[in-house]
């Protein structure tokens, strides 16, 4: 593969699509650059001789017939973007997915098991995350669609129309688990372990799950000079302390492992001259255990209440977002790894901090995720960037996995048990 | 004194001016009701047989003669408030020095000793703080006069104008030292010291100096789920170690009368999914010993400097304001703890955490300050409470002190040397 390959050749068309003139990329699921990425996916999807239709929610599935028939191979990602975004995030998923099935119908004119290249649509979360692979997996009611909306008050029901879908249909989009044999999707790592261990290609073991809270210490508003410091109430010394110990616990009883990250802090009345009297933090906890995340969930709310009886503040804490682990089909981890192998690749068994299609899909069928390396770790900005030769790797990786699901339903082994 | 006393009436008819219909009262400096105030407290005085005169910066000169001659005993505060703030803060202290001046009128015809009563013009710092005050000293420059504007960028001098003063006569309101023998001012507590411990007076030992400090700590904004906690620059996690820390280094190290406070705390980009880059916070340390505040100065940045480096974040701090501890005059504290004590009342020795137009006058002249408790330490806003037991008790002490500062001048003891 080099600078000429079809799948760079396919990168570089799809990054004219919502290229924005100050550097960066904005495909909004629905607008009408995202419109226009997916009528070229179609075309180029057509092209390579595969069948292309889109589901009610706009999730666009290219089909490659198998001469076997029964449950096809997905190989899917998303083409929208954050506002200002990357190239790759996302994009990548879809075209070496594309690159795969073209190769292997070029190959292969026998081949017997069906695979689906599959772009999912608004995986990035303008009407709410993964509204596509969601659809797709039968999940969002009919009700739920028709109250999405986006930061603007858009209602996604009237994104589908002006994108000349039908909103009945999108209710009407999901798929049975018969539909499937496995799901594998490609992904920026949007962290920077394998650039910092030296490793090209991450197998994504589980998915973290996670908890959000909200917690609030509510103290006394008192003058910060006339107040003797025994006689406070101080909501943000309550705070510190408890986010100090927060992170430590973290660290400490996470296993290497967990993530606790304070990322919200709102201070009031947050003036030189008056002690705090509120502070409201707003905290995620992420782990690919169910049970660790529970037992951190819990400590949390044990050390902020002790912080806060410490220091006379009173805490109150809310669950704002709870979301459980997804582990990856053991049986296609341990072929992605195999096939990175047989390539002389070396892969990195690894958590995915952040959730993707392949997390929403693995509720229909096994499923597992390929991660290469984030430049500097960035991305969701125009800096995004990974470099050629591990996207052409994980080309690869993925093809000869594709070819050995294949060859292993051949023989009757199916992946869901194991899985 | 009663509920018909003068001094009871003189609050009451001052009370009148900038009270809002939904509670509390807004007397911005040199604004309608501020003026309309000093326009009434100006024929009180003259009505109370005092010769009265507005210098420059509209500061009110209420003066009872003394038969005498010689430096004048001065008695001050404000008629100012803040938005919205309350009834009692500089109100009670004019309005005492006022009730002073008046029943030693009435009582002395052969009076040796000149009284002053006066009322600064913004204290509460509409155009800076101690704009009246500072103006009496003679520190504030015609050129700093010019430059001084309100939030809305209202020059001084156009409110001066606006007022019938006129600016040129503002920088020349500065007086001599030898003006003055000594300078009294009764103040609302504005924390909870006295209510808390039962007393009812409070003498000011020093005015705390302040040191306020701007911290910012910049770190790397990560994603909050594919970053390990070890390869994280959590800004925050700093930040709030630090603030943890430097409270308790306050509450070691200050004696139990340094105060510290951290009452800004701002985060970017604060959301929740991402690893916080940078934090700025607003820090303030206030105390009474320009040695022990200078200490807590650089312990504070060598802390700061110590978190952020056992956390990988940077960290810059910049002074923003700086002012010296303010002793109050040693003979005049005992004095008014003398008189207290001989009208049966317990006071209590104690800094004042926030400054005050005697902490200006200091320059000038010896100075003292009574305090007297705010209910439940509320102050600046309607619920400003002072109980009438309370002020009366402050007004007996500060006349009787007023008389003994007379005897000690009669008998030629000054003042000034050990102040």
């Amino acid at each position: 593969m080099n600078a000429a390959s079809p799948l760079r050749a396919d990168f570089d068309a799809l990054a004219e699509f919502g290229k924005l003139p100050q550097g960066g990329w904005s495909r909004p699921a629905f607008g009408a650059e995202d419109r226009r990425a997916h009528d070229w996916f179609c075309r180029r999807a057509t092209d390579a001789g595969l069948s292309v239709r889109t589901d009610g929610m706009g999730n666009v599935i290219a089909r490659l017939e198998g001469s076997r028939g029964g449950p096809a191979i997905a190989i899917g990602s998303h083409l929208d973007t954050v506002l200002a975004g990357g190239a790759f995030d996302g994009a990548i998923g879809v075209l070496i997915g594309l690159d795969v099935a073209r190769n292997i119908r070029r190959g292969e004119p026998d081949w017997p098991v069906p695979i689906e290249v599959i772009a999912f649509r608004d995986e990035e979360g303008r009407f709410g995350a993964f509204t596509g692979s969601l659809a797709m997996t039968g999940k969002l009611l009919s009700e739920e669609i028709g109250r999405r909306r986006d930061v603007d008050g858009l209602l996604l029901i009237d994104a589908l129309r002006a994108a000349a879908l039908d909103p009945d249909a999108a209710a009407r989009a999901g798929r049975d688990a018969t539909a499937f044999a496995a799901y594998l999707e490609v992904h920026i790592e949007q962290g920077s372990v394998l650039e910092r261990a030296g490793v090209g290609l991450g197998v994504v073991s589980s998915i973290v799950g996670q908890e959000r809270l909200s917690i609030r210490f509510t103290g006394a508003a008192d003058h910060a000079g006339t107040t003797p410091m025994d006689m406070r109430r101080d909501a943000f010394a309550a705070a510190a302390r408890f986010s100090d110990r927060f992170r430590e616990m973290v660290v400490s009883e996470g296993e290497g492992v967990a993530r606790g990250t304070i990322g919200i802090v709102k201070v009031n009345p947050n003036q030189g001259n008056v002690v705090p009297q509120e502070v409201r933090l707003g905290l995620e906890i992420r782990d690919i255990s169910a049970l660790r995340l529970k037992r951190l969930g819990e400590l949390t709310g044990a050390l902020a209440e002790d912080v806060g009886k410490a220091l006379g503040v009173d805490v109150s804490l809310r669950s704002v977002y709870s979301s459980p682990p997804i582990g990856m089909s053991e049986t296609l981890r341990k072929m992605l790894e195999d096939a990175a192998r047989s390539l002389g690749l070396d892969s990195l068994d690894m958590p995915c901090g952040a959730n993707h299609d392949a997390g929403i899909m693995a509720a229909l069928t096994p499923a597992a995720m390929l991660l290469v390396p984030s430049e500097g770790g960035r991305s969701h900005c125009p800096e995004e960037h990974t470099g050629w030769t591990h996207i052409e790797a994980a080309a690869h990786v993925l093809e000869r996995t594709v070819r050995d699901i294949a060859g292993r339903m051949l023989e009757g082994d199916g992946l869901a048990a194991s899985a």
